[in-house]
């Protein structure tokens, strides 16, 4: 395929992605298919001789649609929502084409240098505190990881090394391997899967924090365990938070937690994969506080800010901690910039050696939306639920509510008023309005 | 962005892909900037209202370009080859579109069955024994990481739990961390420093195992290193070897050390993420003779097979030990197909969570090329090479070559003739050639 045909074949392809996404609805979210369907439908071994374009794409609907769970179909409800946006595929595009592989400064410094500062942009939209940011000059930083996974696995890794230093230079008799033995991490009962996976990678012991009524994790009950563990000569070194659980996306108490982690000597990491998204709204922001306190904090815009997967966004206060856990710098992938301490050389900073130009979707995103656009983007579900709800009820003509507007969120207001109100009128009240609410969000257009 | 101006921008895009790609030898290939120019030429933070679409195009000359290190420049001669392909960027622009996150065969089962396939396929390309194939019914399959070093890292976790359950079947009394810290790995004093790095991360101690003068891993070395590791109470559990060298593509003996690593209980990982493509080819399959003795092999098809980053192709010879590393299966990541035994849940496979519909861009280059063009390809250097070189050497008239075909290769004989010849005659003819091939690829279209 030349460059005249791929012009050719690109703008097809143009049209066969909006054309996908346009009536996405019609199709069936979830495949009708059996384990195995698909490789009965292609041929067992690649073709000889190269076969036409036109076959290839009359297999993607022959073959690959049949099987495709639609993630971006309005009736998809499952696991998490991914984000997708045509300003996000455009840089895609852009970044497969210009094809850097930019694991160091020199390997593609555009690569290296956007990507630091549109992590200073997303750190300014959710108002971190300035010791996350690169550009002012602290020790800080960010970074894109491709999964929250490998966020989450890289801040555990960077503790335990930081842990084993801190121990060794004060106990020079212990050896690494006895440390490693009596390292134990904490997390939540209710923490994703992949942070205990963080720590079976990690060789060291976790522990789940049982949550309260809330499913959220307290000061007490953590404090608890860690002096019973120290008690028991174990070292604890390590917590990850997390702000919005996949259950019930529940929070973490961080703003007691976090002190406490950095009494203890204990690296926090905060995994708010799912929930992030919401801080750069000032009405959900106050859910991230604490964050003054951890060690690296991680959320994952291709879940709810309209980048494609994959972009996982991870800043640490210290770059020098996650630098400092693997450094290796054999000569054919050194460069003459690298010891200025002005370049950022990414390949340190995570578990693949390559990398991808991610940050330009970033780019194109942020640019293309703006930050009130981005907001609007997160307000929208629940506004216009709140306002679908509060329509219904008024047809409904049993009970009647007026709304208000509160930091830019439609907000219905349930005012207690007649003198003659008793118990069971605002219990059947509240049935009405949880009933209305079920079969609004049963429809298929929510 | 609504769908139609998505049509109109996306088209545009297209052209710019195809222009940036066409003219990309008028570019200058490293660029001259300083660390840190980036930051000044855009605004220290996020627009808050969207920008026009034709500004950031613009900026993406301004901007991007100065520091973009072309990797698909023709002059490029830097760090190791990247695929570039525009049936690959087609395929991932449908990738984009479709935005499945296949870490489990219900999250879309077609990103999960054309990755088997496609990974059979490619498989069978490289001849590779039935064992590793997951089509055969065996126990064996391939899967899609990022990169090599993800391979490298998930092929030590497995061995290292492998090792672990199996010592402590026999040595009861053996603590999970007394084993873990005899366990010992080995690779080449001459392997990629991901090699060294995943035992960092694994917290294994690694040797390197001296080579020999052709920068090889040899036998009678290794096996002495081992027992002597042995006699010193230490636990041999894994091998890493390499086929194709970064610093000079060297290859280690995998028919010498197969042998011993399998006799020895050691998983023997092969790491041939360069030079692996070669291998589709038949005249350097044998290259790869001893493979059948390895755990686990894996090459990079987004270095030499015309199939984008990120894509870096693993077989296992059994799933279980790759998967009983780490299972882990929350209740919201369960489906009903899961114990059914026919399904592949990649997300055990692998660090990360989610993960992309790669195999897409794999089926349209496998197709768009067919295997003859392929193994075309990667035949192209050296035979247009070779016969550039015979045109130089004819032209020179100073010695006098013929050329032969040899497995579809273009061979240079050089045939010792005269009667009359003297050591100093074949001396000088062989500078002569080296001379007017060192003058051939200073030449920019090489």
């Amino acid at each position: 395929m030349d460059a005249e045909e791929f012009r050719r074949r690109g703008k097809e392809m143009v049209d066969l992605v909006a054309d996908y996404l346009e009536n996405i609805e019609d199709r069936p979210v979830y495949p009708d298919v059996e384990p195995g369907y698909l490789r009965s439908l292609i041929p067992t071994e690649a073709p000889q001789d190269p076969e036409n374009y036109e076959d290839i794409i009359k297999d993607v609907e022959r073959v690959i649609m049949p099987g495709i769970t639609h993630w971006h179909s309005p009736n998809f409800f499952a696991y998490f929502p991914t984000a997708s946006s045509y300003p996000a595929m455009l840089a895609d595009m852009l970044c497969g084409a210009i094809g850097c592989i930019g694991f160091s400064w020199a390997a593609s410094p555009a690569c290296t240098e956007l990507e630091t500062v549109m992590l200073d942009w997303l750190g300014k939209m959710l108002q971190l505190p300035e010791c996350f940011l690169a550009g002012t000059h602290g020790q800080g930083g960010g970074v894109i990881q491709g999964t929250a996974s490998e966020a989450t696995l890289m801040s555990l890794l960077a503790a335990r090394c930081k842990a084993v230093r801190r121990i060794q230079a004060t106990n020079s008799d212990m050896s690494e391997m006895e440390i490693l033995s009596k390292l134990v991490a904490y997390t939540s009962d209710q923490a994703h899967s992949s942070v205990e996976r963080a720590a079976l990678i990690g060789g060291v012991k976790m522990k789940k924090v049982p949550t309260d009524e809330h499913y959220a994790v307290r000061k007490d009950m953590f404090m608890k365990m860690v002096e019973e563990d120290k008690a028991d000569g174990l070292l604890p070194f390590y917590f990850c938070a997390t702000l919005g659980t996949t259950p019930s996306c529940a929070f973490d108490k961080t703003e007691e937690l976090g002190p406490l982690c950095n009494e203890e000597n204990m690296w926090m990491h905060i995994d708010a994969a799912y929930a992030g998204s919401a801080f750069i709204c000032p009405e959900f922001r106050p859910l991230l506080n604490g964050v003054e306190f951890a060690d690296s904090f991680n959320f994952n815009p291709h879940k709810w800010l309209l980048i494609n997967f994959d972009c996982s966004a991870m800043w640490v206060k210290k770059r020098a901690d996650l630098i400092g856990a693997f450094k290796m710098d054999p000569l054919y992938l050194k460069h003459e910039n690298q010891e200025s301490g002005l370049v950022t050389d990414y390949r340190h900073w995570q578990i693949p050696l390559g990398r991808r130009f991610r940050s330009l979707k970033m780019w194109f995103v942020f640019r293309m939306y703006g930050l009130n656009g981005l907001q609007a983007y997160i307000r929208k579900g629940s506004n216009e639920l709140n306002q679908n709800l509060l329509k219904r009820i008024t047809q409904c003509r049993e009970i009647h509510l007026v709304p208000c507007q509160l930091s830019g969120r439609f907000v219905l207001r349930f005012a207690i008023c007649a003198r003659k109100i008793e118990s069971h009128h605002v219990q059947k009240a509240w049935q009405h309005i949880t009933q209305l609410t079920f079969e609004l969000l049963q429809e298929p257009e929510h």
